[in-house]
């Protein structure tokens, strides 16, 4: 198996010009099309339609040159859109192409390799709690072993679309009659997908997670897990980023924790254990490919020890602010404002911070 | 003549106990008090009344301790409020004192000065054009003056409030008439004194500068100037920041440019010409008093070769994007939120970037 | 007692300059000053600090006049501001006086006066809770014995500041391991102070309230209630507006209840129970003094039967939203801008409607 | 020929299913759908996508109906979409079908029809200037004839999607040398179109005409223009609403001008000249099918004498306000939510007002 990334900017959610002339072109594949992951400009909230336009367009793009139903697209293709793109973020596009057929033969260096996979459904009152994390854990080792790891310190990004059941509010009252009141939002959704990471890959012990400590217990963390929720879905989609010794190709994935939106050394250490020397900015750019990152301002309304004013304003949501201030500080390092940042981290990283995974061309060009 | 500088956090734009227990304290003389620059959290626009709620409050600070009526305390102190702590930014408020008397005995190690001044009043078609850029130019120069540099290079600051004059409806069109169409407004006003800036400090030659370079020729620009503009006022207040012999104190102060505002390596190298290693984030923290910048979202509309969106978001404005991503690039880079940036550069550093000055100890304490 | 009420077009937040003419001209003495009532044109929201540079500069403006120093002032006057004037409102302030001394002789025609009340200090467990609600509604009951009020229903308007004590960390996980969890917050306060205004009122009867009511049955509501809340107040500061055959003066008051933030009738309806005729706007105008009303977006996400998108919306607050939209159907019937209409109205009249209480003169000038 | 029309709340701006169950129930031919109206909820500025999203479902679902390629079908239907549904309005789209053929039998009564035009590709110089007015106007009067009124009085509505060609930097600057700058923006386009429209049906005498009135004599407008203007457009798309007695169906249009946004009279003058009674809110409801206004923030920053701050605020942009002003008004006397307001309103009635059209059911059912 081998897998290749494209990175496209665009001009609007809509324009996916540039994937289609890869295709057109001949030199990719549709049935090889495993993933499109990008950053549209809208407001990442309720009222983005930003990411549903993108969707809708690829599945435009694609369903006749798969022979599919343009509904049935995403059964096919892993479609992860955030909006956002505050400040300097160049809206963009990172295609996922794996091609050739899975085998078994060990190759003498690991390689990005890139598996699939997806929990069961969810009844509303497990999200939140230990059913979820265990289920949702259970289909990323999943993932992880269709990928050949050697070690679990070999995954180094788990993307996912958690789910939110939908429920009545007969079900809420008779959960909160019960004494269980549903915990069926985003928040929990993303808590609970964040702790089952760190319990697959072995961050976490199981002994210390509870339903109780969801949520609510930030010294427990993942630090590869990027999971945003989304209302409806009934099962977590997931994908899974490792380095493999089954996989080939010339990409290469690492990655790190940021102890907060300015930690500018954070992303250069990742840059380093990766062999990039992040004070060489061609160097950088010669292999960067892309760059996964979690943001949230600092529910304590500190950052180093000083206010923020991100979360007491009515006019800008600190979601916006954050990602705004996070993807500068990734720009600046990395030079690149084709960044990834999405927001809201509950259980990923450290309270304030957030897992960074960078995926980067195995050699310079 | 002394300098000193106090910083102080700030818990609303109406919080003076800083600098009220400094003074009840005795550390300082009100009499000293020479300017109060600060950061509140508005949106730094027209219905920003954090800045007005700020001064209100040190106007009724300083009265009593200075035997003035609130409405004349401004004519003793300069108080320079910006709007505008997106993202990661403290507000805060930088206090300076001025004590001692002028003498020019010339001392062995040049420190950071202080100089005042004013223009005459403006008529409004005068503003944007040469006849504002020369009048600036001569009041600046008399600050430098009064500062006693060695040379124009030691000059690293100019913070001006740019005059806006008021006129009636009826002058706009006599002007119009005229074919000299009135150019009495915020762009304009910034634009003509850092031209200003530019030609007092022998940045910009004078046969280079003439009506039609001023908001149009972007290769022309100061790279020490920081102009905001106020609608009704008169006369531009001038405040210059010039490193000289005949001051004492333990500041000094460094200014560079900022090539765009992910400019990490500019702010580093402005740290380096200051001595500081900025990779020793202890010996920065030690030594940086203040940082003071300008920001602007590249009216290109791209940043590093790249499409930015700040330029066609309906919803949030470009400059608190641009004050958002230099601030945070700032503060990674200082490691300290208490960082002043201001927004729209016209002719302040090339396009899409700015000047950047710091105020730092002479001496880690 | 006499009680007269002036209106004032701000020109921004600091704007006393009406108040100030009066006093200087000798037509009002300072000490009479009750309250004044405003609207300022910040977001009414956590970063609103319009309603503060208001309130400053009213305490500077009364102190030399009142012998008090200006932290003093709202001892003696109630300053009341709500910030958020979108739309078509413009800012304005209501100052009402006092003026004579209490005496209890009927005279033939009731008129508008207006009783001040504190509660006791709040503990934070009892906000949101029946000792809140009791305790409240004691304090009306004061203000409006005081009123000497003929019925319960001459009770036309109940201000209030509703009280939000602060609390400890400790304080919150000790209320909820005792299986109390903590309800102080502004939602909270709010609903508890409304139905404390029904219970005071006789508008609920005693047996239908309980601390599981509050916040939830959605049917218990006052038609005269108007609460906001303000984090760090000890004590819920409440203001009665009612007809009193013991005062004197120009004005009555009237009141009823909105169905929804676009029920015009209602708006008429209360017109014409003062008497006056809604469809001369001549008459309106030469009758209307003010205008106070309760909005919300309705909590169901549907108004007149259809989907509305204030609640989904992450660039604009659904109160500034309800807001902009109840101000803009009672200037359309009042023929006035100058209405004030604040939000969130938890137990203020039926969901997604609210109270309107109109003061007018008795009659036209 | 014979009008239809129906309206479909809709759940988001993407959601066609009511078209489609129309269609799919073979209650109207997908060949007869002449055009779809509709609010969606974006901001109505320049990075609304939700205008995208919904034409580009209303593609694909036409697309196979119609048997035409998805970018093909605008060329055949019109799609008008408006961004922003402020406060109370409901998302909607209006779809209006045109069945039998094109006959000359004159009919007893008068019923509303609909005829489609477009003017003639423009150069970027003509924009905003004569060319623009004197094309338009003849487009529009092709279309008038097309319709067959008996006078221009019958025509009531002509809603415009005017031209903004695309331009080189080299083509304005040239322009600008030659001493006529170009006008080619969405301000000037919608200006000229209006005037256009005025022009065509006699509201305006082209004697009072030319180049310099434009975008500034606004005592010059006509009542029944309705333009947006739309960057890359090189034609402008005329739909002209008129009584035609050469027309069928169940519709009438009525037509008046709102004095101000808050014109509650205006819009009840123009229910009675369509023979409504605007108090009797059933028949409204019966009869009302569709309105169609055009909003502003009046420009001289007052309405109804008072001062407004919808242009002074940086949070929230006057376009916003405007419409959810207006719209609240609309709805609180139509008593529907489903009202089309869009915003600017250059020469579109008088300043701070605008036209307001309302198609009604010939008789209520």
């Amino acid at each position: 198996m081998r897998l290749s990334a494209y990175t496209f900017d665009t001009r609007g959610p809509a324009d996916v010009s540039g994937l289609r002339a890869l295709l057109d072109e001949g030199r990719e594949r549709p049935d090889d099309l495993l993933a499109v992951i990008g950053k549209t400009e809208g407001n990442g909230g309720r009222n983005d339609f930003t990411r549903e336009l993108a969707m809708q367009a690829l599945e435009h793009l694609m369903a006749p040159r798969l022979g599919l139903a343009p509904e049935r697209v995403q059964d096919r293709v892993i479609f992860s859109f955030s909006g956002g793109t505050e400040g300097v973020v160049t809206p963009h596009q990172i295609a996922f192409f794996r091609s050739g057929s899975p085998d078994r033969t060990r190759r003498p260096r690991k390689r990005l390799g890139v598996a699939i996979a997806s929990t069961r459904a969810f009844r509303p009152e497990e999200i939140g709690r230990m059913a979820q994390v265990e289920e949702t854990a259970r289909a990323i080792r999943e993932a992880v072993d269709e990928l050949g790891v050697d070690a679990l310190a070999d995954v180094h990004l788990v993307q996912m679309k958690g789910a939110i059941p939908s429920y009545t509010p007969e079900e809420s009252a008779r959960a909160e009659r019960a004494g269980c009141p549903l915990r069926c939002d985003m928040v929990w959704s993303r808590a609970a997908s964040a702790l089952a990471t760190g319990l697959a890959l072995g961050e976490i012990p199981r002994e210390r997670l509870s339903d109780d400590v969801i949520g609510r217990d930030w010294e427990l963390y993942s630090t590869v897990a990027s999971c945003s929720a989304k209302p409806g879905l009934e099962r977590t989609e997931i994908v899974v980023f490792a380095m493999s010794p089954y996989w080939d190709g010339d990409l290469v994935i690492e990655h790190g924790v940021l102890a907060d939106i300015l930690d500018a050394d954070g992303v250069r250490a990742v840059l380093r254990k990766a062999g990039v020397d992040a004070s060489d900015a061609a160097a950088v750019r010669a292999r960067l490919v892309a760059a996964f990152a979690k943001s949230e301002a600092d529910p304590r309304g500190t950052i180093r020890g000083r206010r923020h004013t991100m979360l007491q304003d009515d006019d800008i949501g600190d979601t916006r602010y954050s990602r705004c201030v996070l993807a500068a500080v990734l720009a600046s390092v990395l030079g690149d404002t084709r960044v990834y940042v999405s927001t809201r981290a509950e259980h990923h990283g450290p309270l304030g911070g957030g897992p960074l995974a960078l995926i980067l061309r195995a050699e310079a060009p």
